[in-house]
């Protein structure tokens, strides 16, 4: 049981955290933090938090959770902020999708705090953002990845793991760099080639009248393209390095198939989409609903 | 109202117009023609087509409609066997996601019959495929494409967009090139692009464990390389010019994206983010449930 969980950045993932634990009987106070205090006084007319706060030492007073809930770009300034609040036994961990470069962050401005920090990366976003897009569910079934490094508590490993858990969260540990090099090949990426593609079809048209002719799996395909602009502005930042090595890789796969395209090459094509596809239909989402025709 | 309605490769398009002509009241008999017998008696024994048919020139005698529903590729081959069996007053059309090099194939095999040709496309596909994923609402509020040369009779133009409108569809009229321009951009692209990301991951790791880290956008991203795989080598082979054209702005984008990744121009990526989330947020499926969270 939590007994005063802080959430810094109150939005989808922050927001449905709180739900989750609450709707869960894990935690007693919930203390939400933002910088807008219409948005704090709305989580607290939804229910999911129960006390605001603007100060970022005031609030984290007497926590025994904080969870950092912003985008990355905003993590190294805000544990510089909390460093000198924090009490002895508080657990601080975050929900950024780089690891990396926020654990040198974390590091640097923790100090000797820094073994409270448990770095941490749930898999589930989604092209919403805010606390009205929250939910209790959003963590089910999903995984949640923890980067700790030798300094880090192993208590504060564990109760981090059990946060997690309480929602219904599978907890992976594996370092910041193998989680950083996966998450740039699976999400990083695609992020960056829809938001290109959306790009590329409003500069081919101004007039946007490209997208009336559109099906089903267009739709599909452009929907991380709704992300929030500043989380991924800040991700792709954070990440560079293993990022561009993903964007390297995938740039070399998409020149043999355009060699093969330009050739009329339809072995080669038809050998790499039956490889694509039968990755597609054997490894992902089987947990979730895939029937959907359009 | 079609007498008899041949539908030559009755997978989840052909099948899907004929459950809607039935289910409209606008055919009487329905005929399907395909290779594999057992799938023409699947298709009689889910109520899709009234007769099976293995001989070409058998079904489409007396025929008031032929709708030609297979891969791209097949087009030729099968203009060339209707050809001679074609009767007066027979309107011939197909559901292809290419029409220049159709339109040229069909020139080339049909003669002095080619003006009964009317070049078609729905734009309704999925990555499901076969007769037992077809659905009588499947083109209801979808577009269908056009693209009728100078030799088209403009009545069997007209025959062929009663049927799609019968069906629920919205029936646009353009040129070939447009409209292969159109799609190598908004379909044939997004294709090849998912198919390339599905392959580079097999690559960098054989055993598939990468998609143990993919959330609820990559399962949307990723869910057209699901598609056939010889429906889009066919689809990219008779459409090559355009697609080529398409995967270089597409590629020099992402040249640009990249080079911002590299010197950590956050400008250049938060603009370009932007940009691509109105145009999503304001131009693509609007009209479709869209409020998916995961």
């Amino acid at each position: 049981m939590i007994k005063k969980l802080v959430i810094i950045g109150v939005g989808l993932i922050g927001g449905s955290l709180a739900r989750a634990l609450k709707q869960a009987g894990e935690v007693r106070e919930v203390i939400g933090v933002g910088r807008h205090r219409d948005h704090l006084q709305q989580a607290i007319d939804l229910g999911v938090i129960d006390k605001m706060e603007m100060s970022l030492p005031q609030a984290t007073r007497d926590a025994d959770m904080i969870v950092v809930a912003t985008p990355v770009g905003e993590l190294a300034a805000i544990f510089k902020q909390i460093a000198p609040a924090l009490s002895a036994n508080a657990i601080l961990t975050d929900v950024g999708s780089v690891k990396g470069s926020v654990v040198t962050a974390a590091q640097t401005a923790l100090g000797q705090n820094f073994s409270a920090y448990v770095p941490g990366h749930p898999l589930a976003g989604a092209e919403k953002s805010g606390v009205l897009a929250s939910v209790a569910d959003l963590f089910r079934g999903r995984r949640v990845i923890l980067t700790p490094v030798n300094e880090t508590r192993a208590m504060a490993v564990e109760q981090v793991r059990a946060m997690w858990q309480a929602v219904g969260a599978e907890v992976k540990l594996m370092s910041a760099a193998e989680h950083d090099a996966i998450l740039a090949a699976t999400s990083h990426l695609p992020h960056v080639l829809a938001y290109a593609l959306m790009d590329m079809l409003v500069r081919l048209r101004a007039d946007g009248s490209l997208f009336g002719f559109t099906a089903g799996g267009f739709r599909d395909f452009s929907r991380i393209a709704s992300s929030d602009p500043v989380i991924w502005r800040d991700i792709c930042l954070a990440n560079r390095t293993a990022l561009m090595t993903a964007l390297s890789h995938y740039k070399n796969n998409l020149d043999t198939l355009m060699r093969a395209i330009e050739m009329g090459d339809g072995e080669t094509l038809l050998a790499t989409f039956m490889r694509a596809k039968q990755a597609r239909d054997t490894s992902v989402g089987l947990d979730r609903d895939d029937g959907e025709i359009d």
